[in-house]
């Protein structure tokens, strides 16, 4: 944080909505403005429904500490990485976003400047996706920061996609490569700790340059709304989830909710390029990172085999991991060579000791 | 807090998730069941839209150390104090709610006891007003508690009230009385004041019978959907917003948004008797209660004269404050004995150290 930055307190609550509104300015696609009757100023933000639709709503919290380390996060990365995070329930509901709320919890030492820019990374994740932020809150934190995220959608009324859909025999499958976000995440660690072992009398440069591919995976990541748009249209999905907690974590769910079990094949889990070259680096295995790093924003799911063929030209980017069994199969992991083991599933969960795995 | 409750981590996040929807249960209202498509358990809940209605949304967050205090303050009435305070804003635009989500950020100490009473609050506040949870979000907290609360809502197309349709001349009234939540509070700030300076030998019993009704605005406030079911109905508000940051600052907030002026009588404002007698142990006026103290969620309208005699068997609970001038008048407070000042519209602005007036 810029240590001589404007404090918030010098704007007042009022004055500081009103330049987050400005920062916002109103949505450019036609379609939201038409159903934007009132947005930002008044106790409850305004909409026309959808009403041949299914009405989607989702909520999340970002804290400070928790989710992320302003030491070496960008206030706009934050702010687009929140919003995209967000984002990212709709598009696992094979959804279309169109709303969002904004809620902040500001501590003391928070200026001007960082809340606005990270507004200006929430408003180009919003320009992106075409949402519009129609509401907020601002208050102070006696904490740390605190960014609580509301969005909302619409899916088509036999298109929507539920984790519980999942049946004995599908495939099961995993957009883009897996792995990179939490690899950013392993290097930025790094770095802080070497930054917070250096001579103080010597300038620091973190070693950054050679992994841009991760650590713009790790702050910006994209949800998936070009499969799930997709999808809503041409492909009959059985279940689906988008991978917040972890590649293993999120397979657990989705047996857990659709009653059925599930074989991982090791050998299919498309694990990104530069992940091999950054878990080499900390002599660890990039599988562990694929399985279980958080924060990828891609999307599992579950289809027949016939579908499988109307992927055309998306089967580049999504492959085939495995299959879903009946329950009493379980949840298992089969190695390369061939043996099985139960999947663990541990995922990131906030209430738990870090376990043994990659850390985050 | 029961120091020997058990640890949030023993349950994990999806077992605290578990717990609290069991205490939710599933909605009685048989329209909001119809509607409810999906709720907790994926990635978004899935609702059916009101086609013929507006939607609304708001959402608020709520933070340990400066909207509350859990010193004094019951997880169940926090609870509902939470989801209350939330739904003011819809009934703020004669709108009925219909469904919420909750996002908690919980800090170590908390126990699942606490979150468990927490959230029986909320329940209790949802059972009230027909509402259904239908997500949230658990996650851990570096610093206090805090709970992020978005509604939902709809309203007759030609029915929503706005903040900005206030016109010159038309009556400005307000619901209830004013000035017990702020004098709730003074109480318990005192108790807790003379509980730091007792002798820890002794037992230390506070002095709060005498205040029950203060103290229960305080911390169950009860949004006027009573008001705001009528007002839906029956009778053409201009313009009106709910009562959270005073009085004063909400006639601020309906003359900026509206570009008109107001006049507030002193003799008008409807000040809760209880009120007057907390303020006179404190020796100060209760009249700066009824204008300066929030929490209060009663209903700040305005209206033509024509339709004030609509109001009928209402107009016990309804007063006339005062009335809505050109913006060229500025916005006036009326002495009792004539003479007229500016209207300071100081409320509670969460950056700005506390200023003269009641505290809070």
């Amino acid at each position: 944080m810029p240590p001589d930055g404007t404090p918030v307190g010098s704007l007042g609550e009022f004055g500081l909505i009103d330049r987050l509104r400005a920062i916002l300015g109103s949505p450019d696609d036609a379609g939201l403005q038409r159903r934007l009757v009132k947005g930002i100023s008044d106790d409850a933000a305004v909409l026309l429904p959808v009403p041949d639709r299914l009405q989607l709503i989702s909520t999340d919290s970002y804290a400070e500490g928790i989710h992320f380390d302003l030491t070496y996060t960008s206030p706009h990365h934050l702010g687009w990485k929140v919003m995209a995070a967000s984002l990212s329930d709709i598009a696992a509901m094979a959804g279309r976003p169109d709303f969002a709320t904004v809620a902040l919890c500001i501590p003391q030492k928070a200026t001007v400047e960082l809340i606005s820019r990270l507004y200006e990374g929430v408003a180009a994740a919003c320009r992106e996706y075409s949402v519009a932020v129609v509401g907020g809150d601002t208050t102070a934190s006696s904490g740390g920061l605190i960014i609580g995220v509301t969005v909302t959608g619409s899916a088509g009324k036999d298109r929507v996609v539920y984790r519980s859909g999942a049946q004995p025999g599908d495939l099961l499958c995993v957009s883009g490569h897996l792995g990179a976000s939490h690899a950013g995440l392993k290097i930025l660690l790094r770095e802080k700790a070497r930054f917070a072992g250096s001579d103080p009398g010597t300038p620091f440069i973190p070693d950054l340059a050679r992994y841009t591919s991760a650590l713009e995976k790790h702050f910006m990541p994209r949800p998936r709304f070009d499969i799930a748009g997709f999808f809503s249209e041409r492909i009959r999905v059985h279940a689906m989830i988008d991978i917040s907690d972890g590649l293993a974590s999120e397979i657990h769910h989705i047996c857990s909710e659709s009653g059925v079990g599930a074989a991982l094949y090791e050998r299919s889990i498309p694990v990104d390029l530069v992940t091999q070259h950054i878990a080499g680096e900390f002599s660890e295995s990039p599988l562990l990172y694929a399985l279980y790093g958080g924060d990828e924003y891609e999307l599992l799911f579950t289809i027949s085999d016939t579908e499988y063929e109307k992927l055309e030209n998306l089967t580049e980017d999504v492959s085939v991991i495995g299959r879903m069994t009946e329950a009493d199969k379980g949840i298992v992991y089969v190695r390369e060579n061939g043996e099985t083991e139960p999947l663990a599933g541990r995922g990131w969960d906030h209430f738990r000791a870090p376990g043994p795995g990659p850390d985050r």
